[in-house]
């Protein structure tokens, strides 16, 4: 265990395993408007597990991250998947870990082009939201309702992330 | 009838018959990541009306509107919400009517600060969509799915929308 993770691009396959990339990548899906302009269609699906819950749309304004990251806390939310979206430009930080028996195994780093979001699969451990620049503001796409939707994990090392 | 339009500013309070204003202002609900960033909780909620369809996110890659805007034809969605947030800070030029008997009546038009995102409610008369810059990414919240999920209308005569 070295202690220290080298952000990778982020890209729909690297990223798979733990969500959704959203972005206009490649030809679109169709074109609306008189064919100004190209809806790249049904990118990510937000879901909550329970009916106790609703999806909705909520805004985060983040203060950049301090660099490098530490990467000591983990969290994920069993009860619904959730999306971070830029609303200025801003990259993204995006640090996410396979479960390993109920803890995170080794985490891996994603870094966004400023053109990205992301959707995080229900109960898929993340790190926080770590902009590169800010303050800035995100879509968030979550589950709001009651219930345990949070679980924290704290690395007894924690990471140093490379960009 | 004029036949012209000026915008004026998003603001959620003016925008309220038409649907949501998506955005950080003010002061946060809450704070989270240990104080760092704010969260502006519980903004817009999508929504479908029918149970065929699902709520999803997609990418729109726009050429900018042609300025000054013509607004000859609107349309609306009476099985769902949609909302369209700026992932790279463009601003967003907002056409919204009234119903009046099945069709548009006198049209609005908003302009927003390129921090803004707005969700129409359902069944909500509405213009497409107009960046002044581009080209230029937004985050599409809508539903898809089959029934018929779009009428249109067309002026007579047109509006200029001076902004």
């Amino acid at each position: 265990m070295t202690g220290t993770l080298t952000a990778e691009p982020l890209t729909r396959e690297a990223f798979a395993p733990f969500g959704d990339v959203i972005e206009a990548q490649g030809e679109p899906s169709f074109m609306i408007n008189g064919g100004r302009c190209g809806r790249y269609d049904d990118l990510a699906r937000p879901r909550t597990v329970d009916e106790d819950g609703h999806v909705s749309l909520s805004v985060a304004q983040s203060d950049p991250a301090v660099f490098p990251m530490t990467l000591d806390l983990m969290e994920r939310h069993p009860l619904g998947s959730q999306a971070f979206v830029p609303i200025e430009g801003a990259r993204l930080l995006v640090t996410v870990a396979p479960d390993a028996g109920g803890k995170p195994g080794e985490p891996r780093a994603f870094l966004s082009n400023g053109k990205q979001g992301i959707q995080y699969k229900p109960n898929t451990w993340h790190g926080v939201l770590a902009p590169l620049s800010g303050p800035s503001a995100f879509l968030i796409v979550d589950r709001i309702g009651g219930g345990g939707n949070l679980e924290e994990y704290i690395f007894q090392t924690p990471y140093t992330v490379l960009t």
